[in-house]
């Protein structure tokens, strides 16, 4: 086992859901003759980020952990997206810089120590860094863009959020 | 790497945050005077689960994703859950299932097939299973939940939802 399939692999796929999603809120906003803004700039409690800022989340989370697992420093982004195109260009960025990695970059990322920003003096294994962070935080992000387009009747599915399977014939 | 510590620690560690969010909740409805059912029948979207059914289906995913990588058949839930006692009470069920998984337990689970009920004919490798299907599964419906309680004015916080790091001295 190595931890690129679940970070490189697993965020990629993630990320091309993200543009379905987005595609899918540009055709939801289009049939109803509204702009796409007012989805850009939803958010389900006024203390939580609006749908824009779930994606850069979600995105600095995806790029943050491929590279500390590897031992990288990741490339910042200024979160300076506005429209649904920028969105999409922020995305297809992360998606281009994860694929710079391969699995040889995450040899020994289990063992990795890895220090959180808001925890000084503190680090944590990558692996469970992985587990009790990364994943949770990213799938959060994730998961909560999903649920304002969700929210406002945008039409997507449980398949849109997990996308397609690693499957071989039984 | 076992999956142990990604499936039965992490998973008993966020049913231990469900129960956080749960109490928040009764809290929240005790302060406004309103019955916390209305909460526990809460939704983002129409077509989307309410509150209770969403952590039924976390809990679901929980225990049977634990299961399946142990090779052993996850013991039946009937979904009559009404109350906040009743769904705390699931929860604790599930938290007990999982304490009898010992990291023996899920040797080779990386390797072992695991068939999708919904793609009859079909298997994945245990490890992919986890990271494609059941850990973004379980954090909709666990970010889903918590969510519906955050649309709501429950006051809970992004450390609500991660809870306790495994952390070391730097």
């Amino acid at each position: 086992m190595s931890l690129y399939e679940p970070t490189v692999l697993q965020f990629s796929k993630m990320l091309n859901n993200f543009e379905v999603w987005l595609d899918a809120a540009a055709e939801h906003a289009k049939s109803k003759n509204f702009d796409v803004s007012v989805l850009l700039t939803s958010r389900l409690a006024p203390d939580q980020f609006h749908l824009i800022r779930q994606v850069q989340a979600a995105c600095d989370q995806a790029k943050s952990t491929a590279a500390r697992l590897a031992g990288q420093d990741p490339p910042k982004h200024a979160d300076t997206e506005v429209t649904l195109d920028e969105l999409k260009a922020r995305i297809a960025t992360v998606k281009s810089y994860l694929a710079t990695f391969t699995p040889a970059h995450f040899e020994g990322a289990e063992a990795r120590a890895i220090s959180l920003p808001f925890l000084p003096g503190k680090v944590m294994t990558g692996v469970n860094f992985l587990h009790e962070m990364a994943l949770p935080n990213f799938y959060f992000h994730a998961t909560t863009a999903y649920a304002i387009l969700r929210h406002n009747g945008v039409a997507l599915g449980k398949q849109h959020f997990i996308g397609g399977l690693t499957l071989a014939d039984a």
